[in-house]
């Protein structure tokens, strides 16, 4: 049987390996994910981001276990965006990931970049998909960090569920711009900490300023993810993100600008490919870049002569 | 007479503008760098990045006004990947900048990416190349971070300074595989502090491991940016670097890379762009959209035979 067949099956060699054929983009990727994808669309994503050293690996590994007490199978998918490692525990917190490891309905992935980002978000998506049909219930993307990656990462996310820490210094600051749109729901971790209701309130007032969905107000827990409190409370929000966007119809249509987003990614990447598979195999690349270095000709004008050589108009 | 005619006679406006022109991608951008690319390639680009708090901006600063001792023109691009905003001063140690911005030999400007990673990189390098065809005889390119974007970002440089500071915690754990890899040379900022000696031997462990370029060791300044001591020093090592490079060879065959790479990346999002707007135009978009959601198509088909549709074979 092949890959994609053992994995519907039920196989975890399978499943692993069809997730390192993506990571690696080796060629029998592209038909396993051709033959997963009318399996997809039925499990609940959700994104885990923040800045680092919030606890953001126990707070999913805690998350986890008590999906896992309801009966729900779990996915596990820590990015890195700023290491070049992959398929192994890279993740430092990762590496001390204890009985989740052992239990069957849990499976757990790092990814890195490989050097490029390029692809990142779209292959994190791709590994989302694969446990979606493998038929995990609940898959979490947990990024390192908050950077513009880890924005797009997380894209691949129903619920994103931001965690912050109070006592970092900067609080506010270091909540960017793009993380506090993204958030449908925020985690007050280590809120045994001093701070907490200052960065409660700064975060209160910050989402009276960025009122972008009107029947949404991103709501903020307080957990203490180490101990195991607050977990179940988010828990409960997290489920209730899930409903309010099947039946206010924005799943469908989150869903949809995702598609449409993978869409576009996936034409720029396979035609952008096709086209420089064409000039590498007739050494017309290393011509061109030669007659731009020494400025006889500019790069814009040549990628316009290259769009009417290779499409149809 | 055009933005491209007015910045080359020297209009700091006309360059003000055509900055803008790429940063927003009007369209008149394109004809701008069309223009404007036989007049590049005489800057000396220099990269600086390094954690947050390391003291990057001050370090640029106080080089910045070195060369201007030298008589050298300066441009300097602060790029926040993790900024929405751009254009303005987005950086907060932007804010602070003082005496540079009265000095009409000194041109400053930040970059944000206005929610999508997308043609960032591409984009700096287009900014510093305005820069290098308005006469700046060194331009330096300042990220925020250290993340995969950064890494992105700073490939525009000839020379990469990666700034460093003791007692950051977990120090060499901060410095991610990629940067290690970019640095052409390491300042240890805050060389007043603890920890200097060991941040010093740690580094110089990992450069031992990391033997990318056996002709040229990575050397390790020590700095007090804010104190300008130092400044001298490792303007010197910066200088003879790019003296290095010219005179191994390295110089060209790493901007005969970076073409490439520029090419390449010019040419996967200019025709990536010409098919969406054919498919939407259409209206065809939406019916793919529709048909990939109710899970009769794949997205992997539907690129191959758009491939098919659009290609010349």
């Amino acid at each position: 049987m092949d890959i994609a067949g053992e994995l519907l099956a039920g196989s975890r060699l399978a499943l692993s390996r069809a997730i390192t054929a993506v990571e690696n983009e080796y060629d029998e990727a592209v038909s396993i994910m051709q033959r997963l994808y009318s399996h997809t669309g039925k499990a609940h994503v959700i994104g885990i981001t923040g800045p680092p050293g919030a606890g953001k690996s126990t707070l999913t590994d805690k998350l986890a276990k008590a999906y896992r007490q309801q009966g729900k199978t779990v996915g596990i998918v820590a990015v890195d965006p700023t290491s070049p490692f992959s398929g192994g525990a890279i993740l430092g917190d990762r590496i001390r990931m204890n009985e989740l490891t052992l239990d069957e309905g849990v499976f757990i992935r790092s990814m890195g970049t490989r050097g490029s980002l390029g692809g990142l978000s779209r292959k994190t998506a791709e590994v989302v998909r694969i446990l979606d049909a493998f038929g995990k219930d609940v898959v979490f993307v947990e990024t390192v960090g908050v950077g513009q990656s880890e924005v797009d990462v997380i894209k691949a996310a129903d619920t994103t569920v931001v965690v912050l820490v109070p006592g970092q210094g900067d609080d506010i600051q270091a909540i960017k711009a793009g993380i506090l749109e993204i958030g449908d729901i925020f985690a007050i971790n280590k809120a045994d900490r001093d701070g907490v209701d200052r960065l409660a309130t700064e975060l209160e007032m910050m989402l009276d300023l960025n009122q972008n969905e009107v029947d949404w107000r991103p709501p903020i827990e307080r957990t203490v993810a180490s101990q195991g409190s607050g977990i179940a409370e988010l828990l409960t929000t997290i489920d209730g993100h899930i409903c309010f966007l099947s039946q206010s119809g924005h799943l469908t249509r989150r869903r949809t600008d995702r598609t449409r987003n993978e869409l576009l990614a996936l034409i720029e990447e396979h035609i952008g490919r096709y086209v420089l598979q064409q000039l590498s195999s007739w050494g017309q690349l290393d011509t061109l870049v030669s007659r731009i270095e020494k400025r006889e000709k500019d790069p814009y004008t040549t990628v316009s002569e290259l769009l009417h050589m290779y499409l149809r108009y």
